[in-house]
Order: C-alpha cells, then structure tokens, then sequence
C-alpha cells in the first residue's frame, strides 16, 4: 500500500479511536474469568449439602471432620469420570490446581520429587521448558522460585518436539508447562504425534517432570471437541508414567473461586505426594468435595452441564473471530486463532505493536492481558502476542471491545509500517 | 510400699485389665477431634449460602468467582473479632492453619523471611526452638524440611524463657513452635511475663519468627477462660512486630475439615506473605469465607457458640480428670493438667512407662497418641509424658477407657518399680 494511502487510513482510524474514547468503555478482558450466567449454572450445588446427613460420606464418614487427607472417594470418583485415569491415582486437594502446581514445585524444590533423589533445589540454578505462548501464571512460579525458563517454540501441533527433545538433553532441566487441550492462549490441542514424543522422551534428568495443566480438559466450544491422546496410556507403554504429573480442576466447570483440584499421576507419584501431604494438612475441604461429587454425580451429567457452559461461550468467542475476519483478514497486520474451546484466543499483530496495542486498548479503558505476558519474563521477543480473553464481559459489550480492539491494532500497525 | 504389697496390687490390677480386655473397647483417643454433636452446633451455616445473591460480597462482588487472594473483608472482620487483629494484617487462607504454617516454613526456606534476605534453606542446618512436650505436627514440619530440632522444656508459665533466650544466641536458630493458649498437650496459657520475655526476644538471626499458633484462642471450657497477653500489642512496644506470625483458624470452631485459617502478622510480614500468595494462588475459598463470616457475625455469637462447645466438652474433661483423681491421686506414679481449655490433657507417669501404657491400651482396643510423640522426632527422654484427647469419644466410653488407662498407668509402674 502506498504510504499516502497508510495515512489516509491511519486518520481514519484514530477518528474511530477517537469515538471509542468518547464512548467511555470499561471493560476487563485481562483474566480467563467465567460471566456470572455460567455461575449461575451451578447454583443448585450451594443447596445440596444441608442437614448433617447430608454431610456423610462412603461408609456413613462424617466429612465435616478432619481425615482423608488425599480426598474423599466420591471426589476421585468425579475426577476419574472427568480425565478417565484410575481413582487411586488421584489426589484430591483445595480449590486451586494453580496452588498444586506451585506447591508441587515447591516440594520438588525442598524435597525432590521422590524419597530418595537430591531436592532440585540442591542442584544448582535448574531450569524448566516453556512453551510459548503459554500461561503466564506458570512462568511466575518459575520466576518466584528462581528457576531459568527457557522459551520453547509453539506449533499448531503442540510444542516444538524437536527443541523439546534437544533441551532436555541437558540435566539441569526438571520439567516442562503444558497446556495440552485448548493450550492458554492458542488454544491448541496437542497432536498425537506430540503426545506420543512426550512419553518418549528420554531426559538427561532422572527428575524431570512433565507438567500437563489440563485445565481445559471438557471445556469444548462444539458438540465435536478437539481429541487430545492420553498421556498416561502412552507412558504405560513407554514405561515413564512417573514423568507426567496431570492437573485438573472444576474451577471452570463449577466455580472459579470455590471449586476442586487434584492432582493424577503413577503409582509411586501419587504414593509420594500424599506423604508430602500429610505432612502439610491434615486433610483439604471435603465438604465441598462432597457437594461436587453429588452435583457432577455422573459422566454424562458433567457433559451436559459443559455443553451449557459452551452455549454461553460459543458467542464470544465467534464475536471475537467474526470481528477479526471482517477487519483483519487480508490485512498482513495480525493472525489469531479460532479455539474449538478453552479460555482464549491468541492474537499476534505486526512485530513490535503488542504493547502498543495494549497501552492504546487502555486508553480506551479496556483491559487486556499485558503484552509480553504469554512469555517467559514477560517478554515477548518479537512483541506481537496479545491474549484475549472472551468469557467474561456480555456479548454486546464484548463486541464493541472487540472492534475498538481492530481499530487499535490498525493503529499500531500502520504507524510502525509508516515509521518503517 | 513393701515389694509383697506391690505385687498384690499388681496381680489386682492384672485381673481388672483382664475384665477390660474381655469387655472389648474400641476406641480413638490419639487425636483431638471434636464430638459429633459440636459439629451439628453449626449445621446450620451449611443451608446459609443458597441463592445467587446469597453469595453476593461486599460491594456486590461475586464470591464464586476468582479475586481476592488474601480473603474477603467479612472473613477479615470475622477474625478480627476473634483475635483483636486489625483486619488489614490479616491473610484468608485455605481449610487448614497447619497448611498455612507448613507454606510459611517452607516458603522461607525457599525464598527467605522477606524480599531481601536469604532463603533459611541457604544458610546451612538451620533450627527450630521447640518447647516440649508440645504438638506432633509442628515437629513433623521441622523433620519433613529437614531443620534441626532443639527442645525446650515447658513450665507451668509456658516455654522455659532462660532457655529460649539462651538458644537464640545462635544465628541459625530460626523459628519456635508456640502454641500460647492451652497449649497442646499440657493445657497451659502462657503468663503474662513469659509473653513479655517472647515480645522483648533478641535473636542474634534477623530471621528468627515466632510462630504464635494460637489454635485454642477462645476455646475455654469455663465461662472465666484464661487470659493470654497479645503478644502483638507487647511487640508494638519492644519494635519487634515482624517477629511474630499468628495462626488461627475455625477447624474447631465450626467444622475440622471445612473450616477457614489465617495468619495475622506486622505490616511487612503481610505484605510479603500476600505477595507470595499471590503466585501461589488466585484465591482461597470465599464462599466458605462467606458462610462462616455471615454464620459468625459478632463477637458475642462467636463466644456463645464456644459456650456450646464448651458445655460438650466440660463433662468429658472432668471424667478424665476424676479418674485421674481418684485413681492416681497421691500415688506417686502420674501428674496430670487439668486445664481450663483446648483439646487435651497431660499425663506423666512414672519414668520409662509411657510406651508401656500406649501399649497395654492397644491391647485393649484403645488407640491414644503414640509415647513420644510430644517430643521432636519422637522421642520422650523420660518416656512418661501421655497426650490424652478426650474430645471424640462419647462421655461414657471415654470414662470406661480413662479408668482402663488408669489401670494400665499402675500396672506398667508397678511393674517398672518391681523391676527396680
């Protein structure tokens, strides 16, 4: 495009910005944060647990009592519904997966990750694998306990499976992130082939770890969900179940603040973790452990209650994508990612226009992620990531976001083109 | 008493332990786990959060969504009536305190007491203060994160302060277990001059802490409770705030397992316990926070409340002490607390018969907490000291399993005492 034509466009579009900002916007698109409509979907659970006999477990168990530090049958059971994996390889904890994944590097740390291993924290400055874009709050546990991060590469099957095997060549690396279904913030579900290299992959370090958040496990947007092979069945037959440790939790299947976590590995893992346990608590809150199982009391009841979730999701996320094919596509300025499900999409601009794209969406009084985020330190080598997260403001409100939002990238774009 | 009389009396005691073995006990008093009737006393928050707006916050904000890492303001409220804490140096935690102590250690292990300072896993073997008998699951921490234990003996004051004023000289002491308010197991308050000598303290480490677990703060079994000093407002005047964490929760006011703990600290020790959390987690619970805030919204109900428990707990206590009385009283063999709150009660008998008396009530079906186990790693140097809980059983069992106690208490002495 001649630079003429550039700027003819780029007054247009600050005339736009200019009529975003007069409209007054306010809006938080920063934090994978279900709308309230999606809360209210579980409501009836607050309700179930009344009387004292609704307060006994298996075998007339008062569970509002301390015991059963690594979760109550009923829990597992739920759980085992959710991710397939058998019950006693389960770990019910609190309400938070992201608290059993920092306790869990926590304890590697401190303890190493079996009776009889050095402590991580004991071998020099260790490092871990992190796929990128990824989840900004699993590079934070890196960086808050000291741990070198190093970038790897996202492709459209996964993480880069070459640089992952390459890496783990050295024996300082103890582990890597994933996402693997509905990655934060693609939205990429790992291929087969990248599952199948993951429980073969033969780490320099007897103690490395894998780190399958599987936050998004029945979180499909459409009747036909994107399938991810499971990891624990192609460890059985490469024999390295005690590399995977998986995460779970219904923080976005029943409420974020007030749900239930766990954690799922091999035998001598699990055996492991709930040793370490009973040394932190006594037991977690089994009460509401209870009031999950008898909510999601079957497999079936748990689909159908997902479905009802993407019902109010599907639009959202259209919105966005419907929006970024009308202004974006053909533009050469942005990519983005249209997820069969999860939390995000991910959108990468023209080099070097994220932070601009941010800082002009502020403007605006719109909220997003921080540029940089979705990498390890918080930098974006190339500065073109940005996350959006749809879920939670209306429909309407998030459309007309989503427009300033073109608006602003067409912005930051021209202006960088025009400066060359 | 003649050797003739002795061997009488054992024979006598020999053929009541029989009777008891015959009658078959089947009992738990090795944990204090309160009576199935304190927990129907708050039964009734269970229905309390139903609809929607029920679980509205304050401001109007959602409490079944993510936010507020550190707690809501009605649960800070809840424990500032609890403690007499100003709410802003309070932190909402999870379930359970004693995961809150564990994190606390752990995490100055990992990453030091503040920003600036080194991590206690950097600077050599580090140790713990830890006046015995005291409670299993601290020590169980210190052998877990592998610090060294030291013991201190305990007075009718509390701590010896000779003692603790003494090891501080060492840099590399680090931390004491304190439990300041019926402590565990003796039922002892902390005097007023002893809480002083702890707020007046000189550490030659920078990063020695107190931690004040104060589980039994306002579980007294009498309408005149004993009175601990606020170690906090003694700091204020010595400058030593930062010294201190307090650990409280509702494990034993409301449900053991589905209750609500805090730590309450200076200013800067919040601040940096919030900035930890932070990465750790996006929230705890708040809507447990909320049924117990909305269930326990006064001073005066919360003391009430505790007057239920009380009125639960007082005829148990007594049926112990009783026995005791009557059965051991003046014969040189056993001392016992006999204390105005908290879960247990101390006995000590004669030197080297602990394990016997743990063992003989095995084998008559009751389980109590394991000899030694009040001391770090285990290990009673006198092997006398018996933690008794009382609180589980119902009151006529448990006076059928105290007398049996007594039974074994005289045949394990008097067997030592023949054995000369």
């Amino acid at each position: 495009m001649p630079r003429g034509e550039l700027e003819a466009l780029l007054a247009c579009q600050k005339e736009e910005f200019e009529k975003f900002k007069r409209a007054g916007l306010n809006l938080d698109m920063s934090r994978g944060i279900p709308g309230r409509g999606q809360l209210d979907l579980s409501q009836e659970m607050m309700g179930i647990l009344t009387t004292t006999a609704d307060c006994m477990g298996a075998d007339g168990k008062d569970y509002r009592s301390y015991g059963m530090p690594d979760g109550t049958p009923e829990a597992k059971a739920m759980f085992a519904e959710i991710t397939g994996a058998p019950e006693q390889n389960i770990v019910i904890c609190g309400n938070s997966s992201l608290n059993v994944m920092f306790d869990t590097v926590a304890h590697n740390m401190l303890l190493g990750v079996s009776k009889d291993i050095c402590p991580w924290s004991k071998q020099g400055k260790i490092k871990f694998l992190c796929p990128s874009p990824g989840y900004d709050r699993h590079f934070a546990i890196c960086e808050t306990l000291g741990i070198e991060m190093i970038t790897i590469p996202m492709t459209p099957d996964g993480p880069d499976m070459d640089a992952v095997e390459d890496a783990v060549r050295d024996p300082l690396v103890k582990g890597i992130w994933c996402v693997p279904k509905y990655s934060n913030p693609e939205g990429i579900t790992y291929s087969d082939a990248t599952v199948r290299r993951f429980a073969a992959l033969c780490p320099a370090a007897d103690d490395f770890r894998i780190f399958w958040d599987n936050a998004y496990i029945v979180h499909d947007l459409y009747d036909e969900g994107d399938d991810l092979t499971d990891i624990f069945a192609e460890c059985e037959k490469t024999g390295r179940s005690d590399m995977v440790y998986m995460f779970v939790s219904t923080s976005k299947i029943s409420f974020p603040g007030a749900g239930i976590a766990a954690v799922i590995s091999s035998p001598a893992n699990t055996a492991y973790i709930k040793s370490v346990m009973a040394m932190q608590t006594i037991c977690h809150d089994k009460l509401n452990q209870l009031r999950h199982a008898k909510f999601f009391d079957s497999r079936e009841k748990i689909i159908l209650h997902m479905k009802k979730h993407a019902a109010l999701l599907r639009p959202k996320f259209e919105a966005v994508c419907d929006a970024f094919e009308r202004e974006l596509s053909g533009t050469g300025i942005a990519e983005w990612t249209a997820p069969h499900g999860g939390y995000f999409i991910s959108l990468d601009v023209y080099d070097g226009c994220a932070k601009r794209v941010f800082s002009l969406m502020g403007e605006l009084g719109v909220k997003l992620t921080p540029a940089g985020a979705t990498f390890p330190y918080g930098r974006d080598p190339r500065d073109r990531n940005l996350r959006i997260a749809p879920t939670y403001p209306p429909t309407g409100e998030l459309a007309t976001a989503v427009d300033a939002l073109c608006v602003c990238v067409k912005i930051a774009c021209i202006e960088k083109i025009l400066l060359g």
